[in-house]
């Protein structure tokens, strides 16, 4: 039997179980030191589930428990009802226009960005990627043959690298000359914390249309987008129904990081081609993929996020992200004090900060744990254009927050 | 961008969709009949989920809802005490060799059996599948492009069918001279209800070791094994640790249809060979495949699924498998009692069921499904040679079960 080689491109880790491995090492070696470690690494969310998700999985779980109303094999796609308000909610009730069946329940955004690639003939598309990037795209796409060998100064050939710097403010341009077929964005961006204004997005809209191009749009912070005029979904774009697939995810605004539950946005005027040139619908493969491959999403994890909709639940959410963002904007003033360059933290969870002179990013990743006991991400991690940055992620108790920022005035750090 | 063409090969919807729709439709132009349809089509559990897991689930929802017991992110994988649990009850308990990291959580078995091909190469292995097979077995090779075109009799080009017979009780014996170098196999089988022995599961690893051949086990209906000289692991078989993968559900044991659980068996020694024929262990891989793909199972459910393990779990999970085989017997003698030819039913939720001359199995599936308003699984659904036969499962409450019988024994048409 052949293995996958393309498996075996793939350079280290991937990126958090590196930084666990480090953490984990770290508190083995420092025992009396270990409980001081503040994680602003993963990203991963601190506050308790919404009061109106977990009522709603408590009532789902009872369901199970009687004959009468037990629920088994649902459809792949989602519920039917679930389906419909997250199309009505996010969608329709904004004036964009999102079918019930356009909507595809996950057990989250992770999952989606792997296997829509799928539905793509592997190895014959170029893909297009923002550096820095969440490694994810980059490297589900080496593990399908879409990429070459990995280059020495990082990142693999064959994939197209769109830079993300200080000067476009982490906001890419689409290619000029270069050709690409799917394009992944993000935004309000991980890592970066960037968020895209509409006539940016419209530049890469326009020239998605005119590249035959399919933009695979990650929204899973649009819940932090505060700032009315900018866009939270591809889809207030016109013509974005005709080049774009949408990630949404239910991690980062309801806390579903360990309930697991997301959902693509797949609509049916989106076509690719055949190897011989025919259009073709991507909607009925999307679907194929998740009929054959998939029973749905958990039952009683597919209420607790129907019930995020409900009045309370927006209620909580709001608070939920309005407890972030607070802690988003204290991080951002805290280094900026330190005389640090930062961005994000604006209608983002993520503080993007510029290492300060003579570190590299898993320098200062190493400094701060050691030094400090707070976890934050390293650039490097992102992919060659975040060398040079650190990552710090403001989803943590307000308390910790204030913390970390005390942490990092107190540091002794000759250069942080 | 160029879409997958491989999903174009694939023929008609998934076999359960198609008979899905062929039942609402039913119910839409006979309302007055629709309450009466009982389904033992798509093989869903009816009975409640076990109390153990209710209440284990309820406690991580309550866990979820505080600061202190909060979980986000699970390792990719499972948690530790949930693999830890797995490996030790039904393995080494047993007496055989699987080690806590060599168990891989999911949300089932059906995304596993696709999943696994990830670590393959595509289109450079002969895969082997038995006929009738579950569909998903074949469709997910369609689509990352190990099979050709469909052929006009059914089935695809580019792949070894194994015929399931009668005469051989439909256990295929390992190929004499074809190569293979993927197998699937299902025991107890899904749809015959065929339960395999040792010698015969012994050729099979001998065969494989020999081939250099990975062997995918499918024991999803394992705990449905009462002959106690019957295989309920495949790594009861020495040497299976060196070419087997098996694959594990929750679904038909406790009843987690609808909650979402499974896991899959890598042992580290199993290996694979890269294209310049390097030995590769497939292990690394599979975890590879998982951190970057997936964040885990939902924390919820993997409580819920540990609790199935307790010593009310496990008699919960007893009298539920319990209650299942006895609708099983039921079934199985009331089509005997009407003449016709059955296997399973014993040791194996299904009962598999010869068509009665002059009607094909979906002659069969609308013949039942009009006439007695009973859903069964047209043999068809299954591959060609599933042609003649028919599913019946004995995953319904014992009531409907009796039911079921008494319908196929007052049954009017003219042959069955």
């Amino acid at each position: 039997m052949l293995i996958n080689d393309n498996y075996l491109k793939l350079q280290a880790g991937y990126l958090f179980p590196e930084i666990a491995r480090r953490v984990t090492e770290y508190g083995r070696s420092n025992p009396a030191q270990a409980a001081r470690v503040i994680r602003c690494g993963i990203g991963d969310v601190t506050e308790p589930l919404p009061d109106a998700a977990r009522r709603a999985m408590h009532a789902a779980i009872d369901e199970l428990g009687a004959h009468s109303s037990f629920v088994g094999y649902g459809p792949p796609f989602g519920h039917e009802t679930v389906r419909h308000t997250i199309a009505e909610c996010d969608f329709r009730s904004r004036g964009l226009e999102v079918e019930d069946d356009e909507i595809f329940l996950s057990d989250g955004s992770k999952g989606d960005c792997g296997a829509i690639l799928d539905i793509f003939a592997a190895g014959r598309n170029r893909m297009a990627v923002p550096d820095p990037v969440y490694p994810v795209y980059v490297d589900t796409n080496v593990m399908v043959g879409n990429a070459g060998a990995a280059r020495t100064g990082g990142g693999y050939e064959g994939l197209l690298y769109l830079p993300g710097t200080p000067e476009n403010g982490f906001i890419p341009e689409p290619p000029a000359t270069e050709r690409a077929d799917v394009v992944y964005l993000c935004f309000p961006n991980n890592p970066t914390g960037a968020a895209i204004d509409r006539p940016a997005l419209e530049r890469w809209v326009h020239w998605a249309r005119a590249a035959e191009a399919v933009i695979l749009y990650d929204a899973a912070y649009e819940a932090y987008v505060t700032d009315p005029t900018l866009p939270r979904s591809i889809y207030e774009i016109p013509g974005a129904r005709e080049c774009a697939i949408e990630f949404r995810s239910f991690s980062k605004n309801g806390g579903f990081t360990g309930v697991r539950c997301g959902f693509t946005v797949c609509p049916k005027s989106l076509k690719g081609r055949t190897s011989d040139g025919r259009p073709q619908p991507l909607h009925p493969l999307w679907a194929r993929r998740w009929s054959t491959k998939s029973n749905g999403v958990s039952y009683p994890v597919q209420r607790g996020a129907e019930a995020l909709y409900t009045p309370e639940g927006r209620a909580q959410v709001a608070a939920l992200v309005e407890l972030y963002l607070g802690n988003a904007g204290v991080l951002r003033r805290g280094v900026e004090a330190r005389g640090l360059r930062a961005w994000g933290g604006v209608n983002a969870p993520y503080i993007w900060v510029q290492c300060p002179e003579g570190l590299d990013s898993w320098g200062v990743f190493d400094r701060l744990l050691h030094d400090a006991q707070v976890v934050v991400t390293p650039g490097a991690g992102f992919g060659a254009c975040g060398e040079g940055f650190f990552r710090i992620s403001a989803f943590n108790s307000p308390s910790n927050v204030e913390e970390v920022v005390k942490r990092l005035g107190a540091f002794d750090g000759s250069s942080i």
